[in-house]
């Protein structure tokens, strides 16, 4: 088991992934990266996972991924795979289990523009937090916010479904829920204040056992969030 | 068959589509829409083609995509679908035909990755324009649009496939050319003088039916490009 403290510059390599499993460089507090982790979670699949400095990127990463993305995805043959939403979708399509992709074109079609328009939302987590950070006035950008949560309600109070691909979990809802789960680290839960049905939607996501499984507590999350904002973010806190 | 002329606001909406058929609203210079147009043309499948003003776009069109986007397709069971990839997903996935998406998950993720780094490209030719139209120094611009477009080249030397997909066409290619088919209308074609693999593919792709069937002829991009320069796109010139 590897540990979980993140690599650096300087740091010797993992070595190849052994067989039967697959790697995914990590972050531990990064929402992107816990896309991925929701699926290999929720897929029951077999997999290590590697933590990289993010201020502080090995040679070896770069190597893989000049991008210096995470996540990233390795399998036993060496290939790699970044990008969240790919990789997830190629999480889904490769392993068996209960498949998280919808199984018409349609309703892929579907999910697919559902996630372009939750797209707008995590830059408002970051412009916000720099905002505040500079002292800056950040309503308007509040107000933005607010705006997109609103609109995403309207999609479930249409659909009259649980979660937002129909009355179980699927694709769509693991890409958005890594930013609810930042509602009160980000300091923007007032947001969703007129949003009723995003609210019970985050209720019935609490409950999963893939979002349960890559949680951090809301107090670890803001230790890290306030090393973050301070532009030294602490990769390894708690560890 | 529909007029090729723009709806703008106030037009008559063109009414059900017909069974058996997909209309895709478009506009008829527009890169992100050929896209859609390259693929109804490479799979051979039957469709109309609505013309949209995209500077007075009709009250009607707005209902059907309230983000107001080409192309968007609408299905004869009043489905609407937009965005460029994922319409061209949907169409490939939906109707027989040469499959133009690559069979394995691996390939697919490998497309969609190809896909992002390719997106940079697009902004580069609408802030060079404008930079121009101000009489900015667009020389920056313009030496980070070749840095993209090398790599894009490094890619094909890589590979050493006739196409980005392999020796044959695939969808990854059609994504990819409606940039190519304007780099001399936007004055960047100096940006490939040193991606000689890039040019060549570009000399292949000009030989495809798809590629011919939904070209327009250098003079007329022209012509266009100037009316869209200028602020006053010409959607209708040459009808």
């Amino acid at each position: 088991m590897p540990t979980e403290k993140s690599h650096a510059k300087g740091s010797a390599p993992p070595g190849p992934v052994p067989a039967g499993t697959i790697r995914v460089y990590s972050m531990r507090f990064c929402p992107f990266a816990q896309r991925a982790r929701l699926v290999l979670n929720a897929k029951g699949i077999k997999h290590e996972v590697v933590n990289i400095n993010l201020m502080d990127k090995p040679d070896w990463f770069l190597e893989k991924n000049p991008l210096g993305l995470v996540p990233t995805l390795e399998t036993s043959a060496g290939e790699v795979i970044y990008e969240s939403p790919i990789t997830c979708d190629y999480l889904d399509e490769v392993y068996p289990g209960k498949k998280l992709l919808p199984p018409t074109p349609l309703e892929k079609a579907q999910q697919k523009m559902l996630l372009e328009q939750f797209s707008k939302i995590p830059g408002y987590y970051y412009r916000i937090t720099m905002g505040r950070k500079k002292g800056e006035d950040v309503s308007g950008l509040l107000s933005e916010l607010k705006e997109n949560f609103t609109k995403l309600d309207a999609v479930l109070t249409k659909k009259k479904t649980k979660f937002f691909g129909g009355d179980s979990i699927t694709m769509i809802d693991y890409m958005m829920w890594p930013w609810f789960e930042r509602l009160e680290v980000f300091d923007v839960k007032q947001c969703v204040d007129n949003a009723p049905e995003l609210k019970k939607w985050t209720e019935r996501m609490l409950e999963d056992p893939a979002v349960k499984a890559t949680a951090h507590s809301l107090e670890n999350h803001k230790i890290f969030y306030k090393s973050y904002a301070a532009g030294t973010p602490d990769y390894d806190f708690d560890l």
